[in-house]
């Protein structure tokens, strides 16, 4: 991680005036009169501090292209909302027991909690959209929405399926991260009323961020950063997900090495010792570097996608962003 | 259950084309070209056959409306799609094996499917409603899906609670069905363009009619209509579920009475027995009866909110349902 002087403690700096209004925001959304049992859950969540990477995104967005208005603070609570109402229900999905280091919200309450809280931010993100009253907002949002949903029920589905593809991988990753990055950045520029041009840029920038970001999460999951994430190490191999490192080691395979994924991956008859010998394979074709090149790739994507956009600060704050993001595998 | 000359049939004819136009949007916006499992799910729902009473609802106060563009085909759409996304989160929740007589869908493929499905038709309703582009629209949908979710939230903390009121159980069915069907009624009205008062009207409609079609659905669950319902008889009791029935025994309970509903209600140790005693107790107190006498006087508010509409034979049928609705109780 980086020190304090960072690009995303500066981002946060930055922008901590905007960041209190969209936390002040976010509590008060999140209460309901009827059911107190929504607040304790979500609030669970909140104060286990995630990085609000999503909303600073927006709120980045907005001011890079001069916005002055106050619904960029609706918009990145709105982004903020969908992104909690993914991680409740990709809790029960997954059946994990852990995130950020704490117990999931599943544990702590119960899976019925994390599915309807999850719909209730759902639809309080979609009432504060309307508030804004722009349909374009709303069609990003909503759009944003459907693939998302559609990419975790393709990870559900390519699970233990060792025919997976690096392309349907690529799916996977936009749905779990890069949709919602990019529809962060993309609303951001839409409520500025910024040219298109800046827009499709703002929006490339997310998409290629997002697709880095998750690119080194799942390279972490085999590189040993476990204790920083609350993760640990081989979940991935555990669970039998076909990740990047993976996938890669599995178009090398020879026969007897397709013979183990299909025993510990498509069967699921995993043994002690399983995990070391996949180490072995990844390192023996050199998948963990190849990852690791892949996510510099995209983070360098990133940063070209923002040549659009007029110097300022900012901009070069979330240059230095697609930095940071690698900066955990560098 | 009437003739094949009932209301709800009649409706059902003189709404017949538009409802095929409804059927064969919800096939082609369900389809997900990257995740075939989602059609899986969701035909499964569809072919079962609902009884399409949403929708048909938005398309009846459209037509009544004197409505002539298409979008009210959208809006119906619209309705099922938020309908089914909570049928397939309620089935999760309520760990249900029965809807409509056949296996749920969480039982058939998995739990994990029914929330990530879930998720998919909400965001899919989501981008039809941006379609129409009527923010009115928007804001109705957004404040119906955010109290259903309340609803189920608090149906959640008042299960096992004999503390339970009338008035909270009153508002658990306004989100578990009398939200969505005032909302279905008043977009139809919105959509065309009604005065105010006459979308008031369709409302209040709305939510009287779901308000009588789910008190009935809980007396029906203490009334031996198994069969018909694929639900059986007690289930709510076993499953400790405040309803009016019980509510009501609950409040009249003299000492004894109220340890057992404490012990079977609250603490939830049943025994052989117990759902003969409670309905001995319901009995004693006549709040089958009671309930049933509500479910009707529900009904007849409903029939009174069509007032300010002009006569037709639309606004007729329409009074004739909540007949219907409580035809299975007379």
């Amino acid at each position: 991680m980086s020190g304090t002087t960072g690009p995303f403690e500066r981002l946060q700096d930055v922008l901590a005036d905007d960041m209190d209004a969209v936390n002040t925001l976010i509590q008060a959304r999140m209460a309901s009169e009827h059911a107190p049992r929504i607040p304790e859950v979500t609030a669970h969540l909140v104060e286990a501090g995630g990085k609000r990477l999503r909303p600073l995104l927006t709120l980045a967005a907005a001011q890079m292209c001069k916005y002055s208005g106050e619904d960029h603070v609706k918009l990145a609570a709105t982004v903020e909302f969908i992104h909690t109402a993914t991680l409740l229900h990709d809790d029960v999905v997954d059946e994990s027991g852990q995130r950020r280091g704490r117990q999931t919200a599943n544990l702590l309450w119960d899976n019925k909690s994390s599915i309807l809280v999850g719909d209730y931010l759902f639809a309080r993100s979609f009432q504060l959209m309307v508030e804004i009253g722009r349909l374009k907002v709303l069609d990003i949002l909503a759009n944003a929405s459907a693939m998302i949903a559609e990419g975790e029920i393709l990870q559900l589905t390519a699970a233990q399926n060792i025919a997976t593809t690096e392309e349907v991988y690529l799916q996977v990753v936009r749905g779990k991260t890069a949709v919602l990055f990019a529809a962060a950045c993309e609303v951001g520029g839409e409520v500025a009323d910024a040219p298109q041009e800046q827009i499709d840029a703002l929006h490339a920038y997310g998409d290629a961020l997002g697709i880095s970001f998750q690119i080194v999460d799942d390279l972490l999951d085999y590189g040993g950063a476990s204790a920083s994430l609350g993760k640990n190490t081989g979940d991935d191999f555990r669970e039998r997900k076909l990740t990047m490192p993976i996938i890669l080691a599995i178009a090398k395979a020879e026969t007897m090495e397709r013979a183990f994924w299909v025993r510990t991956i498509e069967k699921g008859k995993q043994e002690d010792g399983d995990l070391d010998h996949a180490m072995k394979l990844m390192a023996k074709y050199g998948t963990l570097e190849k990852t690791r090149l892949k996510a510099l790739n995209w983070a360098n994507t990133a940063k070209t996608a923002l040549d659009p956009m007029p110097d300022s600060e900012l901009k070069s704050l979330l240059k230095g962003m697609a930095d940071f993001v690698v900066s955990r595998v560098v």
